[in-house]
């Protein structure tokens, strides 16, 4: 089953929507006959890959245990169960690290194996929360129809994202925005707001790590601020701005550029901003299963004061600027029972700073 | 050496400004004969501890082997030289984990052990660095002649120490609350600054962990403006202010309540503020080996910019505040290249939040 995680972990970037899978097959004495991971959505998955790499070996698959990070899939989707090609193959044993919580699946992958006398064995709770961990996204998607939201941002000690005049270039590490690459890459959206358009002019795209894909890029921007000449749109990759009430003339100077335009039902019902919970909605529904903001303290706190973000990552520089952008525009509070509150996952040393993982006190995945 | 390290961290809130040292005196065969750590200033230090108890308990020290954190000191200061007293005693060996810096010992003690035809024999680095970790203020003073500077703060992930309107209590958990008396424990004096004062009225005392004493208290008040009602005057123990040019009738207020009152030179020439280099200086001098800051944005500031700050302990808390007091009111930056830099040294969960501890990035202690 580590190698079948191994697999799985090398399909980050590569299979989104779909959950990141790695399948191993082993004859008796546990000698690899065909392992594989998940493809590109609509492509073969896991169990498939495995098949095919053992029939390519030339290894007879029959008897033979398979060890899949996931529950096979029972449905037809872009392809056809992978449950049934497991049958179809003669496997005789099927370790399952994790239940699939898609509503489609959720247990008749399972029972479609036994059910062909197939031996289904369940792994070791670790190997589980392992799945769940790589796949979180997918497993919040699954579970509550919503993208699973991860703020980024990287900030001195005493919470300062740039100075007064603007500068932010660079108050973390390489390492730390390189690693921040890698957390952009896992995404299937990267969002921001037109404030960071405007100030840093950013391409938003991977860039410091080798990726299969660039993820869709998203931009809340009621007006259509963002001016025709933004890098945003030199980078080869889907772009989608959402807006609330622009100009004929700015609807058409953007969607020029070759970017989708979806308009929304502006918050409140006050003209000018853009129903946070409906993007998030949109994106869930596309299907996204993480979703990456890097913004600037107006986004970042309505989201935070929407209740809206699920997860922190947070680079902390050792340093202090006394002044500046803070991380989070947020309303003042009277009391400290008001207060946003996150509870601290891990924290790991990347470079010279912290990185700092937070999550809803109320976490879904666990 | 384990059991005498164990010793030695039991004299913490006990020795200052002695170094905080254990000893164990153990037969031939590895029966302990006799043990101890150093008592409060002027009264015992550990190796004589170490040989009362070995007489006490009716041992025959002669021939024995004595494990001492800290090297023997070999001259009269309070107490007559402990490298004596071993001699005198026929002790045969002593294993030493980490040599004396004080000028006054310095490899001393342990020549005159040699000469007297006593083993030496050094610990392993990782001993070495344990008892400097202990004693790390200690370390500092005797090698710099200054104390070692630790600045205390309790913020919000985005670095707010209270809401606007001054609310605090409490943004950190009570388990961090407790850990950073434990902190203030190990400390020779607790420094504030009057805008501390007037804003929480603190007793500015060690209370939620047992102690034996009460460190010295210290406020920087240029002009005396804290009321003699202040809750500082409710604690048992000595009390210092460091003042520029208070009013004499200022002055025979705070007098009346029993606290001493130095007079420094004013900061750059400019009337109305405390020289801090100046304040530190005479702590050092009293002697002070670690000093505990727990002060507002103002004193911080200043402690920072003037670059008096070695070590920042930093307990964050996983929410977000918006708005408020911020950790440190610094002049503003043009540029990143004059932030006022550290290095993380580490990073500890502490109840529901993180304690960091960030060093001064050419931290003199390793």
């Amino acid at each position: 089953m580590a190698r079948a995680q191994a697999l799985s972990e090398a399909a980050v970037g590569l299979t989104e929507p779909n959950p990141r899978v790695g399948c191993v097959i082993t004859s008796e004495d546990g000698r690899v006959l065909g392992e594989g991971h998940t493809q590109p959505a609509g492509q073969a998955h896991a169990e498939v890959m495995a098949l095919r790499d053992a029939a390519a070996r030339g290894h007879d698959v029959r008897g033979a245990t398979a060890y899949v990070t996931l529950e096979p899939c029972a449905h037809h989707g872009r392809t056809p169960p992978c449950c049934d090609a497991l049958v179809a193959a003669g496997v005789g044993k099927v370790v399952v690290a994790a239940g699939d919580p898609n509503p489609l699946v959720n247990g008749q992958g399972l029972s479609r194996l036994r059910a062909a006398g197939i031996t289904v064995v369940d792994s070791p709770a670790e190997a589980t929360a392992a799945v769940e961990a790589l796949n979180l996204g997918f497993f919040h998607r699954m579970r509550t129809g919503r993208s699973w939201v991860r703020l980024k941002v990287a900030a001195s000690l005493d919470g300062r994202t740039a100075l007064e005049n603007g500068v932010s270039q660079w108050i973390t590490s390489p390492e730390a925005r390189r690693d921040g690459h890698a957390w952009r890459r896992r995404a299937g959206t990267l969002l921001t707001g037109v404030g960071t358009v405007l100030a840093d002019d950013p391409r938003l795209d991977v860039r410091l790590v080798d990726t299969p894909r660039q993820p869709l890029r998203a931009v809340v921007d009621a007006r259509l601020d963002t001016p025709p000449s933004a890098r945003l749109f030199e980078v080869d990759g889907p772009l989608v701005f959402y807006v609330a009430d622009p100009t004929p003339e700015r609807r058409a100077a953007i969607a020029d550029r070759g970017a989708e335009i979806v308009a929304l039902p502006s918050a409140g019902g006050a003209s000018g901003r853009v129903d946070l919970a409906a993007v998030i909605a949109d994106l869930s529904r596309r299907p996204i299963n993480e979703l990456h903001v890097e913004a600037g303290p107006r986004l970042n706190g309505s989201l935070i004061a929407a209740d809206l973000v699920d997860e922190c990552l947070v680079y902390l520089a050792p340093m202090l600027l006394g002044q500046g952008r803070g991380l989070a525009a947020l309303p003042p509070l009277q009391a400290l029972d008001g207060a946003w509150r996150y509870a601290f996952h891990d924290q790991t040393r990347v470079g010279d700073d912290l990185r700092l993982l937070l999550r809803r006190r109320t976490a879904t995945p666990t």
